[in-house]
């Protein structure tokens, strides 16, 4: 017989009655019943229920083990009577009747209980992670995300992709966040970075001719934490494609995403959620701007902004009307369905907007066709008529209005839409919508530069190249750059890169950088495409955020195994912490206060 | 029909012969026969031979760009004729007339070619990666480092074991060498550390009760590069089992590492070699230090070293007669069938040994069954003959000797083994010979301290376990610890490891270290292990090492695609290098001088 276990205690089922089996594993509960020991043994694969009478020999030590203790367990497989079946268990209709028992582990008192749904604070259930991660919610969310990491693998492999790994003692790279340092201990005074992403290699890896790259990458950004963001490293499904367009960028990663989505949609039992079936619709960012307030969409949610600062010109509503005058917008948000809804449930969203900072959210209540509230009193039932039907509302719908500057009037209307569609009950459950935001704009102005500058990426190919650069007014030059969104979550940009020195220069130009500021700033790339580089582009979608949304957790910590904290600690190890002054001089550096 | 291509340029064969195709790819090598040019077109699959006469409008634009310039080719496929097909390009029974072409990127002068064998010097492969892997051995070694590792991934999910991504910011762990240290922002004066292994958080997954994990884990050593070590970061195959005895832990990697072996062994389309068939032979440290002089045995060399000592008791050799008598010992190495060798190559063998720094290497020859040679005159015919019988050895068979402390004879032993196996073309060719070392000394005498000590892994399980720590003289006492070597090339060390704080404890107070001390210093673990912790083992094999051994390449940097100098810097990147004052200030951290 094996020194731990014959089965694990996921495995006995009641044709092993009669067999004499070794069981091991962690005392998760244990119950006396009238002298008789029941005990969950649990290892990672299940329960299985371990009896000890008095006369066992399992009975003195069981009874005196702590939960959490590591036991094996030798005895006789017997079937459970009527009631005592549990038919939630696999191993439920079975006990083991324990005969001997070696303790491997006794636990001492502990911090947290692992059996049981209690909540725990935050800085415990950190300390203490490799407890915290027996529970089975986190247990099975640490499993979720290994299986979808070798989920994407696969596919990215059946795709035609090789993973490489790429260094993350390197250089400081042109993403924009802080970097995390290594001092040099052979180079005096000159530091690592450890990669915010793996960009320049993987475009590297093009120029190098390899067709197809991914890696699921450790990123590091020096950042504060957010409930969707790591402090420290994360992970991304970073890939790359030479000598193809956006749609072959598109067609290579929808079928990963969605299949990844699918795969795993009835995560933890449930029953599965839907995913987008074929082609991710296609969003350009000004229309989604317009009709959702920004550039990630819930498409969950059915309501669609519109601007209706056209009705509001001369209108007998003043105040829309002299801001439209002023160059203003007006935009809907239409609540359908909302006739019985209260005065309050309007007066509630105002003062919302005005708690979020905005001079409030307009609105029209209507009831059988009837109008209600000071808009549509003072721009008339004509006017409210003509703007319901152009936004196709009928006679039990109301309607919110953001006004403002283009940009404030879009970003109130985008969270005035989640707000009803929230309130109305209008999201989609169970569902993963996706779809692509493109036609990013290559340039924005800078109103406090008072200049032209990059909208997004220096490094995306201008639609049209060169000769849009050189012809076009910049502020309509698009890049052939995308976001992937999911229920309004942005899982990762992407674009097709600028490849040739002369476009880039060009581009650089235009936002007001001189030849050689390019070459001092990003000498590495621009050298690397002077000996051969093929078109290519590619993306990075996040891969916590992924593993977040399948397993429907608001917080990444949930996500991972060993998290730090907001603050960036590792509570279990005790990171960060001092070093030795032996250490420091052997980098050449010293502490400041 | 797609922006670049229809194909790729390994694909168009004999039957695509008529056809309008378009490729996209690097001009690989140019020649201009009487106005015609014929330009290998390479991309990362293959090469297609394009052709274009004085007509074509291709023509002017590839008679002028440069080599490893990008163009994207539009042409007819047309059948080669007679001598003219290339028997071993898979493309070689066609070429494609180009009609248009387009360059998608011209390349300047290169700083070394990309066609041809010829071998450029390390600093100019490095600055170029991106050029020097586009030849074709690196492009291959690289790959096959990708596919060796997706191998890995599979075998190991197959046997049951789940990916995790340790943290890579984390606290410094008592693994022996030195640190990366990453200054915290958050926290002044407070340092991470880049993981040297993920030891302590695969122990922790075992508590945490994750039955088995794996990674393909980057490990990171501040120590000085070696022609097998690369200098920062590299890979293990790092696995941890629960609830596993020494065996179950040979039984899960042994098939994966010979899987992977022997699904590589065609590698580069050279006869496939041999692998390793079954369990893999177990070697107990003391006999592998005794046969092989060393704990890395080369099983592809078929000598085998024997103890003599006693055969030289009272022996009319007085030198060996008297150094056993003070304590020292005499290996005998065999030299077989070198009865013609010269009277020079036992020499040289002496003259090498005395260049090592040993006092030199005795030797017999032997022909026709007649001794010859200083020793064997001493020691006389009837003691020879005694010894010969004793080791085996025949009538034109020579011999060597190491004699000193039983260390130092050992190793020379070892190194002599070596050696003549080389000089003799003993060495089995085109194999990989696996095997374990197995029973490590839990303990040793540190003669320096005059103190006992650990001798390698004080975290590993003693056998006997605390019983054997109670009542066993310590410097008997085995540990569960154990190596895998193939072909002389150490792939890992690993352990059961020791999860019972008293047994800890117990190891520690005899290497002379109070609770007090131990606390102090793995208090993590050991807090973790006062919880419910599993019996449990593992080990973490190299995986840079592994695809060096399947491609036969002795430097490491040929397995890496982006590797760092001998020197630890990135010379493409330019890493590492200076940082500003306000990074260093938002470090809180100066340098020094």
């Amino acid at each position: 017989m094996h020194a731990y276990r014959t089965h694990n205690c996921a495995a006995l089922r009641s044709a092993d009655a009669g067999q004499t089996v070794k069981l091991s594993g962690w005392v998760h509960r244990k119950r006396d019943h009238g002298g008789v020991l029941f005990v969950d043994l649990r290892d990672h694969f299940g329960i299985t229920q371990i009896v000890a009478g008095p006369s066992s020999a399992a009975f003195p030590v069981l009874d005196r083990v702590r939960a959490e203790s590591v036991v094996t367990i030798v005895g006789e497989v017997v079937l459970r009577e009527g009631g005592a079946i549990n038919p939630k268990l696999p191993t439920g209709e079975i006990e083991v009747r324990a005969h001997e028992i070696v303790v491997q582990s006794a636990a001492d008192e502990l911090p947290m209980p692992v059996a049981g749904e209690a909540e725990y604070p935050e800085d415990i259930r950190l300390k203490y992670r490799f407890l915290d991660l027996r529970r089975d919610r986190l247990h099975q969310n640490i499993l979720l995300r290994s299986q979808v990491i070798a989920s994407l693998r696969r596919r990215m492999i059946d795709q035609g992709f090789t993973e490489f790994q790429t260094p993350i003692l390197t250089a400081s790279s042109p993403e924009g966040a802080r970097d995390y340092l290594v001092p040099s201990r052979v180079h005096p005074g000159k530091f690592y970075a450890l990669p915010q992403a793996p960009q320049m290699f993987k475009q590297l890896l093009m120029v190098a001719g390899f067709d197809r790259y991914f890696q699921i990458a450790p990123c590091f950004r020096d950042e504060d934490a957010r409930a969707d963001r790591s402090p420290g490293e994360f992970y991304q499904l970073d890939f790359e494609m030479s000598f193809v367009t956006q749609d072959d960028v598109f067609a290579a990663i929808e079928p990963v995403l969605a299949g990844v989505f699918e795969e795993f949609a009835g995560f933890g039992g449930r029953q599965p959620w839907s995913v987008t079936k074929g082609a991710f619709p296609r969003i350009p960012y000004a229309e989604s701007m317009l009709k959702y307030g920004n550039d990630k969409p819930d498409l969950r949610n059915p309501l669609v902004i519109s601007d209706v600062s056209s009705h509001f010109v001369g209108s007998g509503f003043g105040i829309f009307a002299r801001m439209v005058e002023a160059g203003n917008v007006v935009r809907a948000i239409p609540a359908p369905g909302t006739a019985d809804k209260s005065r309050k449930f309007f007066d509630d969203m105002n003062d919302w907007a005005k708690a979020e900072g905005y001079a409030g959210l307009g609105y029209v209540t209507r009831k059988g066709g009837e109008f209600g509230g000071p808009i549509a009193k003072n721009h008339g039932e004509a006017g409210m008529i003509a703007l319901y039907d152009a936004l196709g509302l009928g006679p039990d719908d109301g309607c919110f209005f953001a006004a403002g500057k283009e940009k404030d009037a879009a970003k109130l209307a985008g969270l005035a839409r989640t707000r009803v569609g929230t309130e109305l009950g209008l999201i989609e459950q169970n569902a993963y919508k996706f779809c692509w935001i493109v036609d990013f704009p290559m340039f924005e102005y800078d109103e406090d530069a008072k200049k032209i500058d990059f909208s997004h990426n220096p490094f995306s190919m201008p639609q049209g190249e060169l000769e849009a650069l050189e012809t076009q007014d910049p502020l309509t030059i698009k890049a052939y750059q995308y976001d992937i969104v999911c229920n309004g979550v942005e899982l990762s940009s992407g674009a097709i890169r600028n490849h040739r020195p002369d476009i880039m220069y060009k581009a650089f130009e235009i936002a007001g950088y001189t030849k050689e500021q390019v070459d001092a700033n990003f000498s590495g790339m621009i050298n690397a495409f002077k000996f051969g580089a093929p078109p290519h582009g590619g993306s990075a979608p996040g891969v916590d955020r992924m593993v977040m949304l399948i397993a429907d957790e608001p917080n990444i910590r949930e996500v991972i195994v060993f998290p730090m904290t907001q603050k960036a600690e590792d509570l279990m190890m005790n990171a960060p912490a001092p070093v030795t002054m032996k250490q420091l001089r052997e980098l050449h550096i010293r502490v400041v206060d």
